[in-house]
């Protein structure tokens, strides 16, 4: 499909965006970041996307071609090209396919974090030979990539598969999107962080958290926390599973996949995310699919799942 | 497909077992209907069956050859040819198309009564000319049948679509499946007598249903003294609406269908629950869905839609 050819994948996150230059197996040739939210607004952003594409570009060696931009977005719309309103980013709806093209003279795709994750576990991760299987990224917010008998769903208007938003509880915290409830709310690394300021206010038991204030505490410090044993850190992780592995049966009641796989930052928790995850799981699983789906953790480095995706979209459309 | 040839559709419901032999063009030329609860146990339940069907065969024209017999059933699964442990009949697991074939020298297949309801609304109903949708069947139970991109989501083990059994409150009502606060517990004909109890207990005001108890009030009731002003079975339905209203805006989230379309003995309950649950929906919806989905009553007779699509599913296969 390609030879010398390389593709620039883009991972646009509600905190980083982060570029690769992809070539034909996989490899990650070239890398580039920077801040998503740096940007005032989204015109401003494609001023900053554009110029880390043009630097890659300049770092390219004489034998490869750049066939195309793959780009991963939240809320994106593979069919229409657009961001449509994310919740982590006030930039309302944006045509990206079309304002990126004006600026590159290549086949441009656009795709939700979570199909380009899931585009990317399908070919080089732990869903390779999955042709049922959901993959849930975890960062600032939750994102999914759902694959029903080999295929991306995009649904009727290439907005399937928006599991953060899916409400475990239409009486819970606010999110960002205007309701209330929404999964990512609890999980995601914001969702951790607020968790575990209601485990402060409800419990009394020493804890290092307690000299954190909101606005500067991260899922990073809660992690490092946990590891030196912090009563509430653990238990916010504890929670964090439960919510999440319930939300993940009745993710398996929808689509009865082979597997699930957890992605992105937050799952790079390890074992205080994902042992309460697979016990509520299985504890919530409905009983005809018990011992049927498996929980596995993401077989890709994090920031590579979405950008070799991002790459598989444009690769599979120049083919 | 079929020319004067005829199939046999059956839809096995919690409560009743009906039966319709099916023309090429949709017609259902002659019909029977058993109490499916009757039976003493599965192996009792399918000598019912057959024999039901053989008189079924009695009644058919000299012209009229039978190619096949189709079954909706809950919890079956499409691949297996099995019925596997449903929620509302306690058989364990069946091996239904093995034992109906090995009395019938004819083509079998099963699948879940809601994927058969949902073939039977993309071919003769509601959602013709639909390639991405959602028909929930409201009875005994809840399911659901979804279409994503023209065909039956089945998932990696035949067993996908269990929306009845998607837990909106995990601290919820029991469920007959082991688990508590499943859809179903609130949003089916038992549900809707439920809930008419903890209004009752809740509140004050008088009500014609403070005369019936738990064993003998059925939803029909339910609905006959919502018609007559009744403000406790009013509120019953108006609470019914919200649940699955909130349910189906999460549903969306998941499949991002064009529209979701209501189904069965509750659902024709009209504006009494149809109402409430358009409004629900609406609010809950998240917003890049809001005015791209719609909420569809079935155009399909009830008891009429799951026989259809049990027909067109052996039709497809003997095609």
């Amino acid at each position: 499909m390609l030879t010398k050819e390389v593709i620039i994948g883009v991972d646009i996150g509600g905190t980083n965006t982060a570029l690769g230059v992809v070539d034909a197996s996989g490899q990650i040739l070239h890398r580039a970041l920077f801040p998503t939210r740096k940007a005032q607004n989204a015109d401003d952003f494609i001023v900053r996307l554009a110029d880390s594409i043009k630097k890659l570009q300049q770092k390219l060696s004489q034998g490869h071609v750049l066939r195309g931009i793959g780009i991963a977005a939240p809320t994106a719309n593979y069919f229409r090209g657009t961001i449509e309103g994310p919740a982590n980013l006030q930039w309302g709806e944006v045509e990206l396919v079309k304002k990126i093209k004006s600026q590159f003279d290549l086949p441009v795709a656009l795709t939700n974090d979570g199909n380009a994750a899931a585009l990317g576990e399908m070919h080089y991760g732990a869903a390779r030979d999955m042709k049922n299987f959901v993959v849930i990224t975890l960062g600032t917010g939750l994102g999914s990539g759902i694959v029903v008998d080999g295929r991306l769903v995009y649904g009727e208007n290439g907005l399937a598969g928006e599991l953060g938003h899916v409400a475990i509880d239409p009486d819970g915290r606010e999110c960002a999107c205007g309701r209330t409830g929404c999964l990512e709310t609890y999980v995601s690394a914001p969702g951790l962080c607020r968790t575990a300021f209601t485990l402060l206010a409800e419990r009394i038991v020493p804890s290092e958290l307690r000299n954190y204030s909101p606005n500067v505490l991260t899922a990073r410090k809660v992690y490092e926390l946990a590891l030196m044993g912090d009563a509430i850190a653990l238990a916010a992780f504890d929670y964090t599973g439960q919510i999440l592995g319930q939300a993940l049966a009745n993710t398996v009641s929808n689509f009865s996949p082979e597997a699930i796989i957890l992605f992105g930052g937050l799952a790079e928790a390890g074992e205080f995310l994902f042992a309460p995850t697979q016990k509520y799981f299985e504890r919530y699983l409905l009983n005809i699919y018990r011992g049927r789906v498996r929980l596995l953790k993401s077989r890709l480095q994090n920031g590579q799942a979405a950008i070799l995706g991002a790459s598989l979209l444009v690769a599979n459309e120049i083919a």
